[in-house]
């Protein structure tokens, strides 16, 4: 299992539209996805406009390939990527430990 | 509950001794502290010296006073400080949805 974490910019002023439409994105399109296990959207306390959405997928290609090389991607971009005020940095993490 | 997102730089040639370091100490310093409730760390894939450490917290209070103003604030230091190649970018994230 692997984390897709994605830090996302957006104008503060449209934080309720926005928080709608990437929930809306997440649990209609990507939950829907090949190897999905679970998202989280957070908002960041000190930061006004940064986000952060956490997605666990079986594998790495899971994400890189079949999600983004699907038509499901174009679907998703349609909802969230109006908003996006910079391109959001995608990473990729594994568990090193938890409690 | 809030998330604390600690956005972690190492030496990658360091990375063994500070997993086990990070592991070590958010187990026996962190995990005693009031109002936490869970962490982990997580290993860039893309970024070699890169790891996130996710703690959740009761309160903000609970990490930015009860435990950064406690004598176990300077312990953790001591264990996880001398690999840091500049600070950690700390911020705070509330949960706007998940599944």
């Amino acid at each position: 299992m692997i984390l897709e974490h994605a830090d996302i910019r957006i104008d503060p002023a449209q934080a309720s539209a926005f928080e709608a439409a990437i929930s809306h994105g997440a649990a209609s399109v990507i939950a829907q996805a090949k190897g999905f296990h679970g998202y989280k959207i957070k908002r960041s306390i000190e930061s006004p406009g940064r986000y952060l959405l956490l997605i666990y997928w079986d594998t790495l290609q899971d994400h890189t390939v079949g999600f983004r090389q699907s038509p499901a991607f174009a679907q998703w971009r349609a909802i969230v990527g109006p908003f996006f005020v910079q391109a959001p940095l995608v990473e990729h993490l594994e568990l090193v430990s938890q409690s």
